[in-house]
């Protein structure tokens, strides 16, 4: 098949696309797909996805089951059994890229898709990898394992990169309005590329390589971390001047023009922000450069936590209590307000190190019942209803997640001592202090 | 006089206006209050800016002849006489703060503009500080010049500060768009400083404190400087992956949310973003605080001009020339696009690094004929008419200052070679690399 015919079956939606990797990136995708009239098929290797899917339920907080329904009509469908990856001219691979403990690049995912995938590439595809990865990956990683099979990129396979830029709990934006960044391999990968894309997403934007699309998405979120490392490192020099950060974020927020406001808080993150900076880093050292901001809002970032918690020992220092054996509430535990996600959320960081010097700790979360076992992290903690009772019980509450759903006037109301990571109280006063 | 009485002249525009020092930033500001309807007058030890005013004629580039010649009505008057300080009811100090050659605080302006006025402070002035400056110069530098002289700030005469937002060459924004900041020593002081400026200014935002204000200005130029600081590195990584960071930003800029764009460049330049960040790097080490992303941001930027030399050399070593002997034009000296301030400019640091290593350096720039004389440096070079000719009988042409009269393809057709540092050619080709 040429490129011609497969932009032709692209543009008339008779492609029928496969989506690998079914989390935040790739059920919105499918679900758009669907939505935009294609047929497509869902691959997942988690086969409770699969059932979930097939029964119209939605397994992440921000699709609802309608939209799940909506989506999985006659023309869509969802599994585990990765032949059926001949079926499809699209392929486009939505896996997660983690760090190694070592803070390396971690791309077994991408690997161990394409060894699934790669006994049934058939002449006509295309395949696009959407996780966000160090300059080089979709030449360097994706491009040999499919010469391997015998075929040729550009004529009998068509390979591109385009970055996911899910934004989870965003109102404003969602992934057919979010512009689709795409670099082909060859000029005829690319042209398919754009093709696939443009069935979908409102608009898309082609560049000049992979690698280029690849450094792009990396950009987008070296410029989140080292913002936010940034204005939390100015957080720790303001707190020492006894100046309030937020009053001064907020005020240089009326400058019309040349500043962008970025608020201080308790650590970075989810699977983004605390991950993606690092693969530029790792490739960096293979050219002999240095990515020295990415490092530095790292470490500023990593060490959030740790400064949050002597916050809460200071405050009660000056009440006459240790830390040991104070009864700490922690306020959220999702990463972000509004989601359930607790991927590197830090507030797994503060509950630990608060256990590990002696505190009493409950949390709450309205949309995280119990912190799930994750990688490194075991808690076994549930989330603690917040009455006036509860919170007069504890020495102080620490603000880790301004969900919209809490009612911080009760709160303050009855607290004993308050920490504050989000500025939800812009009003500082004798039981509110920053953390 | 009690401040309601300032107040009430202040709104009734029956106050005189005093402006200290009529450079990029009293200048405009003067011209403000005189086109809203005040009395004003205008004070620098400068006696030929004083006579150019007397004289209808602007010395600031972006300011014209038309405009000093509205505002410099029968109601307007500028002096080197600062006996008549105690003409005015306000004093509004506009001089620089620059840093001393060790990288620290230089306040000789501030402190010399207070010797001179204070002999001459009468009850019920206000006196406003707009000068950049560390957290805390308010109460600890100004408070105490005034109360020395026997009164009582908040009921003799008020004080504070209020950070000057200009952005020479900005066509959106002009002084009385641009929200104001301001903040008091003591309430009757902000209340006072709010009248000031809302005859002035459409919008004025009070804050808790002087510091508080002082703070929100050296955050806004932080984050600029560290912003460019970040792209300047993220240059030199792409730069080594053979990745044109022009095209990575533009890509970046797509994304409708969570990123705003900021360009590599030849260095930093003007009077705020090479100097601003520091004075709060000087007054955090007090409290034991470092300031790592700023001096980061500074070792960075400040070693672009040395980057793009170095770039020249590689590209004229290709062409099997050393930079010794040969000819390089230096295009653009002014530090930004379209003024005529070279200020820090990197063009400055660019020249004087090609000469110390013999190379023969011509420059162009439109708006600076010839390169002043300026702290620290004496270059004693004029301005070379760009023709077909002159371009062609130079070896390289860096291009430091886009400058919107330059005529770019023109350039590109004669040039041998140029080191575009500023992205002003999208398409890189065999004669134009990035630097």
């Amino acid at each position: 098949m040429t490129s011609n015919n497969l932009v032709t079956k692209l543009r008339d939606k008779k492609a029928k696309i496969g989506v690998i990797g079914l989390g935040y990136v790739g059920l919105p995708l499918l679900m758009e797909y669907a939505n935009a009239g294609f047929d497509v098929l869902g691959f997942d290797i988690d086969q409770t996805k699969i059932d979930n899917l097939h029964n119209h339920k939605s397994y992440i907080n921000h699709f609802s089951d309608e939209a799940v329904t909506a989506a999985m009509s006659d023309k869509a469908d969802a599994t585990a059994d990765f032949t059926r990856v001949s079926e499809c001219q699209a392929l486009i691979i939505c896996v997660p890229t983690p760090l190694t403990k070592f803070r390396e690049p971690d791309l077994t995912y991408i690997k161990s898709t394409l060894s699934l995938i790669e006994p049934y590439f058939c002449e006509g595809q295309v395949v696009s990898l959407e996780s966000t990865t160090w300059p080089g990956t979709t030449e360097e990683v994706v491009v040999p394992c499919i010469t391997e099979a015998g075929v040729e990129i550009g004529k009998d396979i068509f390979v591109v990169y385009s970055p996911e830029r899910e934004d989870p709990g965003n109102v404003n934006f969602k992934t057919n309005t979010i512009p689709k960044i795409v670099g082909g391999v060859t000029p005829a990968c690319l042209e398919v590329g754009l093709a696939l894309y443009e069935g979908c997403v409102g608009k898309v934007v082609q560049v000049s390589s992979t690698k280029v699309a690849e450094m792009i998405k990396l950009l987008e979120n070296i410029h989140r971390a080292v913002n936010i490392g940034l204005v939390n490192e100015m957080k720790t020099v303001a707190d020492r001047m006894g100046i309030d950060i937020f009053e001064v974020v907020d005020g240089a927020a009326t400058k019309p023009f040349g500043f962008t406001a970025y608020y201080p808080g308790p650590g970075v993150g989810g699977h983004c922000i605390p991950i993606d900076p690092f693969y530029l880093t790792w490739k960096a050292r293979e050219f002999g450069v240095h990515t020295r901001f990415i490092e530095l809002s790292g470490e500023i970032n990593q060490g959030m936590p740790a400064y949050v918690v002597n916050k809460a020992t200071d405050v009660l220092n000056f009440r006459n209590k240790p830390l040991k054996g104070s009864k700490v509430m922690v306020l959220g535990a999702a990463y972000k307000k509004n989601v359930d996600d607790m991927r590197g959320s830090p507030a797994v960081e503060i509950i630990e190190i608060l256990l590990s010097k002696g505190a009493l700790v409950s949390y709450n979360d309205p949309h995280v019942p119990s912190i799930p076992e994750m990688r490194g992290h075991k808690l076994e903690l549930e989330s603690t209803e917040i009455t006036k009772e509860v919170l007069i019980e504890h020495d102080v509450v620490i603000v880790v997640t301004n969900h919209s759903s809490y009612d911080f006037e009760f709160i303050k109301r009855h607290a004993n001592l308050i920490v504050d990571t989000r500025g939800v109280y812009r009003d500082l006063d004798h039981n509110v202090v920053r953390g």
